[in-house]
């Protein structure tokens, strides 16, 4: 068996939630104001990032478990109408590497701050990377999904009692 | 000084491009057909995937230098009317954590290897996570740009004779 090849990243920051405690039994409200603190001897990196109406955020799943076997697919209850899913497939945060994407909005930047809403990450969780959302990179109007996942939204929706966007 | 702390990544897959060497030098035109090619151990992991038009790609710059300091942002030359942009303001590859992202689309999905259009990767560089394209997550249609960002790209377009997008 092809074994991968290794490499190490680091934390260039923190997510914050002031008044937040990690609590995976709550449900998470990710439009809530978060901040990106970015370490300070990254900082003047930061310069120009406020020009952009939303980021794209890095960030690494310190308290998810990591992925050690494909796993075999199979339709959850949860996803009506679904053949076989994968894990790539999905949004789980116990892949190979738990690695999370956000493209929050930029509220405002404060110094080493970056006050964002719309990303789903607990408090202290390592943030790998930040980058200004560039639509020609990360746009795509005519992008569709499957019809499980349509279903899974509307459910998540209809449970919710607003959809998410 | 606050050290970050280190995590590790596993390459999951390989960026292919069959009859293509990496070449800096040469114009390099990300809307080929490129393979992204899944080691065996993960495959199962990608049934459903192909019901998405569009991924998420993330992918680790083996041949990126890593960026040690933030450096001093300036003006570029070629970015006219920019003030100071720090280089999370910008998509370098020289970043503290040499990861890329593409939002490619999907044409096809032959076993462990995924057939799309629309990334900017070496061949060779090693995938570090697939997801498929999520537009509640990755869409943003009203995301606006810095003005310098806008006039870089249409000098981009103009040299190249056709807008990316």
């Amino acid at each position: 068996m092809r074994l991968g090849r290794w490499f190490r990243v680091q934390s260039i920051g923190t997510v914050r939630r002031e008044g937040v405690e990690p609590n995976p039994s709550e449900f998470y409200d990710p439009w809530i104001e978060t901040v990106i603190e970015i370490d300070e001897r990254w900082v003047a990196g930061l310069d120009g990032i406020e020009g952009f109406s939303h980021l794209v955020v890095l960030f690494y799943l310190d308290r998810a478990q990591r992925r050690r076997a494909a796993g075999i697919p199979r339709a959850a209850e949860a996803r009506p109408g679904a053949e076989r899913i994968g894990f790539f497939a999905t949004r789980t945060p116990k892949r190979p590497n738990p690695i999370g994407i956000a493209c929050p909005r930029l509220l405002r930047r404060d110094g080493n701050r970056l006050i964002v809403t719309g990303i789903d990450a607990w408090p202290g969780t390592p943030v790998l990377d930040v980058k200004g959302y560039f639509p020609r990179d990360e746009l795509r109007p005519d992008a569709t999904v499957p019809a499980w996942l349509a279903n899974l939204n509307a459910h998540h929706d209809a449970e919710r009692g607003t959809p998410l966007s």
